[in-house]
């Protein structure tokens, strides 16, 4: 391996181990290589706070150098994904602050999603119930979104007066599921309906709510015992290319696929396959 | 409220009032806050002409200083909605033009897209019938699309020799209803069924015919009656960000979104919610 | 016609006649106006191999001088379209370059997109059987995709430890079936069913094995015989409209549907009309 990813790691502050992480203001576990993050005031269907809100900003900022975790699950507590930035502990104090505040404020929730999309590790949402407001953004944020039929996503904005625009969800909803869904779900701020999620293409797929979390964890194992070097390519590339040309995004791949055929993990693939074995990626 | 407002609407020039206007061209009614447009030439199919097209693009432009109206509903008279550019009035001239006047042709056309897709209130497409040409084109750039099974939308350019790109279409409908069904329609000018438009994201919904129009003004009467300010913004921003990179985006949705905060529906909103009541919002 | 196409034609090197090109790698066949190009390595599901990627790059560059081509069908023989780059032919040898080595190969496949983006014929991909991983990207750069049920269209990168980012996928993939959908099927490289290819819109229609090839060129045949110069320049802002703000491309529409107009194919559309007659068009 010519590009000495070994060397890489052992830079300071390049790498840094999140599977010992106690959150303050959500649960976070890791087993495997695999972090499931629930948001967990299951009484009030989880809701964000201005606490929780800068909590999961800045865990998403490190899990960028966490080398020990390669696939994160968001899910919520309690039958509810999440029911979105709290009437009392956010909307109230929004309405008393002034303008440098309210921008210190949406600056800090499109941080987040910032995040959330410059993390290397897939983000898998397991979505069950409410999912409504700042909670619909996580989902909506997450590189795949599971399920179920009774789930209920709303882009709810505009009940609280507000405008549809909020985290980037006029610039990541169209591109999920069309231009003209995506402009009905946010100026009315109606819910959307597992159903209509999957029909849309919102989720991936639907799961009996027993059976939610496991799918969504079978999945981001599957993706952790992958060329998860290579994973994380597919992510930023997904986002670097976004308003790109067509012949400027076959460029960046040609470079970004020269960087992955480089790698260990397509020399192992290419001898398991001649060995008529199952490859064993490492991410590196 | 910090940000003045009501002086903003004092300036002149800034506010106009479109509640009495009297259309040449189509039928323009307000109603409340709402406006129908009815293209109405019903024994033809409701054509356009050099005059309808110069006055919808006026009037639309008109619209983005319209204070008095929040949402617009577009239909066609006469179980059609709009058979396109008459062949008559429009083809045969323009056969005639030089390079000048066939420019000056499709821009007024083009500036009538834009003049739509600029004013702040969500236009809604009421489409029964035949849809065709530039009448697709109405229905593309509206914000919300409602719709008839037996409806027929075609971009039938093709068919008198011209490509696909026009008004803005291999750009809008793309992203309505994806990449590989856009270019079919765009290529063959074939008609999209209603079922299909449903299926494939360009119909909100399916109506029965004599449901259809009051469908649509019951969407548009709903936005009219919430927090129209940020309508405004939502459609603002999903126009804004078509050809952002995704964190350029949520830095724009902040700066927006913190803009709305400022707004008095969203501490009505807060102040209703705390009351148990349902908001009155009044678009400032 | 006042802009010269005719003298045009004429300068040297602006035009070239590919209907008796004879391919060393692969199928090419020219009947009329139509190009069936078949991938032809049956008995190994059709792979890719250096040199029949080299010749395809070559082959599409040409096409976009070739005057006697208007239409383009690409597919498989033996009841599959296409397998990817083959691992002994392909995937070995990358094992054995260095980095400029490598990128040289990810530009080749990708100047083969390009090219197949930059010619002006419409590109119908009959994908049955298996289709992946390079093969699936072939079908993902043509302009619409005919499949059928039992077909398996696979972007199956990751399992050889590269990334799904591979000759523009990350870019393509999420305007035809939606941003969620592309990334499970880039992150996993799991097939996507024929079913659920035309249920996303990556198929436009679905067929029966026996019927695909002769679908696909009857779409070629009615395209090669409509307004070619307009199918061109529908191709062309489809691309080149990508990322483009939306008023910015509704210029641009205005400027190429002008060209559009002062063409002889859309006088004649004009006149057969007047003369209730269907009109034959001529490509000028």
């Amino acid at each position: 391996m010519r590009y000495l990813p070994g060397k890489a790691q052992q830079l300071p502050g390049n790498r840094s181990q999140l599977g010992d992480y106690q959150a303050s203001h959500f649960l976070f576990e890791v087993r495997g290589r695999v972090a499931t993050l629930t948001l967990n005031r299951p009484e009030r269907k989880n809701p964000l706070t201005f606490d929780s809100y800068a909590e999961l900003r800045d865990l998403f900022r490190a899990l960028a150098y966490a080398d020990d975790i390669k696939a994160i699950v968001i899910t919520g507590a309690g039958e509810n994904f999440c029911s979105g930035g709290d009437v009392h502990d956010i909307i109230g104090p929004l309405t008393e602050l002034d303008m440098p505040g309210l921008l210190a404020f949406t600056r800090m929730t499109g941080d987040l999603v910032k995040a959330m999309r410059a993390c290397p590790q897939p983000v898998i949402a397991a979505v069950d119930g409410v999912c409504a407001g700042a909670g619909a953004i996580l989902s909506l944020a997450a590189d795949l979104r599971y399920g179920t039929a009774r789930s209920k996503t709303a882009f709810l904005f505009t009940r609280v007066g507000l405008a549809g625009c909020d985290m980037g969800a006029c610039a990541l909803l169209p591109r999920v599921i069309g231009q003209g869904r995506a402009a009905e779900l946010l100026y009315t701020g109606r819910s959307m309906s597992g159903i209509e999620a999957e029909r849309w293409g919102y989720f991936n797929s639907l799961h009996e709510p027993q059976d939610l979390l496991a799918a969504a964890q079978a999945m981001a194992l599957g993706l952790a015992e992958g060329p998860t070097f290579a994973h994380g390519m597919t992510k930023k590339m997904l986002q670097q290319e976004w308003n790109m040309g067509v012949d400027e995004a076959i460029e960046a791949e040609a470079q970004a696929q020269a960087i992955c055929m480089a790698t260990n993990d397509f020399h192992r693939a290419y001898h398991a396959f001649v060995a008529k074995q199952r490859p064993a990626f490492e991410g590196d």
